[in-house]
């Protein structure tokens, strides 16, 4: 196993960010548009709040991008992903298949919903969900049952999986769809990361039932805070959004809401943002790709680690680049010494299932995810160290 | 019972809000103050999310203007009931005291904490809970046992009460803490209404155990979609902020979430529209005023109906205006008459206790809550409208 020299490749770090000194951080925002202009037009207006032209139009800017025939916006990711687990059905005592390498919204998101989360294991190629992993711990710990499939140990139903596209690198979520399809088991998919991937020249987000998708600070478009459901389906995604406002009639007063619902809804200046950002999106997309270029060139030929590259067949956003690393023990050097040299890198999230609050929850083996949380940090990503004036 | 002449009182409605013709809202923001300059600011530097100066900015403020010790700023009003009730001990199986005519926000948040919405009644000087009613009711109702009262019928713990000042109108809240403390109820205020309201000279918000407020878009001080939490006590704030932010320990890189969180912080770009809103509180409760008193001129003499006017001791916000009529008859008439003349009125809220998914839900008798509801409505009430320039 070999080891790196610490030193230089913080070094590298630096020169492919070409950052010559200074705080470089893990991913920054870039308001390079509209964004002014539509945030001026929401006071000019008066519309801020909740009803307005902006969430509408983000919303058919957001099916269109995401290859889905609806979006719903919502005020952050994890409460676009509650709403979708709970229109896939997982309820009260269900199980929830998620990666163990996720990150804790997903987990959090099955809770809401009175279920409990089933830790599945990664694979190197797309860091998501293995398909043919899940298969195989299916077929040892679940049985077939009318109404979708039942784990032998604790008894629950098996209500959805979960597969997130990490980093923006797409899961195999085609040969996901066929084992879930087999298994009789709904996919939401967790597309929090992946906005602009592409995965056999289409993209991705509503290829299962429903999906969700965030716009937090960190991610390449933001609306401040930020989410939406995806779906094909008419009926699904107009049931999200009476249970994302929550759950009143139409009426031209009076308040009936009939069912529990939630306050879930995006402001339209969050929304006025998230259209002057995605109208951004084919630029920043370059721009990282440019990044991801020169971490690959810097790092050519360099013993003990290599740049993460796309899945065969896929064309990712390049959200978060990442490092791999040969030797895990070289991980915690490397992150004090990038940090310390003020290029901000992290590693992967502590595997859900170390968590001790999930210590009550079903896992399977995870060789995988352990190796990858293990060896891989993300590094500097931000779409403005990519543009072509830094070059 | 005196009828109103419809017609006459849509008249007297146009005549005080000033307004010859057109749409006239229930209750539009206004942005004249440094909404812009504050928003700007927020993309020159690219801090638009989770973290920022605003956030903290807004959370000083908040706390000043509501005389708490601390205020946390949640993505909106429900997300801070709901952290406020499960801070106070709500949790499953328990019941929360609600009254029946609140907003649907309060009893959903009960209702996320797997507890159980207990509907009492409210009375008419305040609009608000009525404390000596639930003082009755508890006698009738509840068995007291270590750890709180239990309900006799139900056999669930009582596990907090939650007064909410409607529309501005502080309700009798140290009446009501000393009738909680005799039963050994935490208080959880509902703050959503009163900001900048003021009870024998002081703001409320934190009286209780801990509060909640919103900034929701038809709120005197918006931030698009926005809440806080409000709390005298450092150690609630500090778990407040805990379990708003995903539960994340704080460290440079790593990924710890000790207990299951929620993903409700403000985005930075909110809390700058309400910094900017706060700055101009005190100009708009004046203009506020200044259209409540007009309403009241208007209304003088006027059979059948009559101004709402804050409680003695109190001196309201006067968020909403409300009328009130003599006839529950009139109420349908007079919402359709005001309403198809481009005068946005509405009734209050349907009672809780009607909504059928409450059905199961224990009520005390609601005899005032439900004459309220039949014969109160709430008229325009923008700050803009009571501006000394439309005099």
């Amino acid at each position: 196993m070999t080891r790196i020299d610490i030193p230089r490749t913080t070094g590298l770090i630096r020169d492919a960010v070409r950052a010559d000194d200074g705080f470089v951080p893990l991913h920054a925002p870039r308001f390079a548009g509209a964004e002014w202009r539509y945030l001026k037009d929401c006071l000019d207006t008066g519309w801020v709040s909740s009803v307005g032209a902006y969430v509408d139009r983000f919303e058919r800017d957001l099916a269109a991008v995401f290859g889905a025939r609806r979006a719903v916006a919502t005020v952050n990711g994890t409460a676009a992903l509650h709403v979708a687990l709970r229109l896939a059905g997982v309820g009260q005592g269900d199980e929830a298949l998620i990666p163990a390498l996720t990150f804790v919204a997903t987990a959090n998101a099955v809770r809401y919903c009175g279920a409990v989360s089933h830790f599945v294991d990664s694979e190197w190629a797309t860091l998501g969900l293995d398909p043919d992993a899940l298969d195989v711990w299916l077929t040892e710990t679940a049985e077939r049952r009318a109404g979708g499939p039942v784990n032998r140990r604790t008894g629950r139903r098996i209500a959805a999986v979960v597969p997130m596209h990490a980093f923006g690198h797409p899961a195999r979520i085609d040969r996901l769809l066929a084992v879930a399809a087999d298994w009789e088991i709904p996919v939401v998919e967790d597309a929090a990361e992946s906005l602009g991937s592409l995965l056999d020249g289409a993209p991705l987000g509503a290829r299962g039932l429903i999906g969700a998708t965030s716009f937090n600070g960190n991610k390449i478009v933001t609306t401040g805070g930020g989410g939406a459901i995806l779906t094909d389906d008419d009926a699904l995604a107009d049931r999200a959004k009476h249970l994302t406002t929550t759950a009143k009639q139409p009426h031209p007063w009076a308040f009936i809401h009939d069912e529990p619902g939630f306050n879930y809804r995006l402001p339209n200046v969050n929304a006025a943002l998230g259209c002057a950002q995605l109208e951004q999106l084919p630029a920043m997309l370059a721009d990282k790709r440019r990044l991801a270029e020169r971490y690959r060139a810097v790092f050519r030929g360099v013993e003990g680690a290599r740049v993460f590259e796309e899945p065969a067949g896929a064309r990712s956003n390049y959200w978060l680049n990442a490092l791999v690393l040969d030797d895990p023990t070289d991980r915690d050097p490397l992150l004090e010494a990038t940090n310390a040299a003020g290029l901000m890198t992290r590693p992967v999230w502590t595997l859900m299932s170390d968590l001790p609050m999930h210590a009550d929850c079903p896992a399977a083996p995870l060789p995988v995810a352990r190796d990858i949380a293990g060896r891989l940090i993300n590094i500097p990503s931000s779409a403005a160290l990519g543009a072509e004036r830094a070059a």
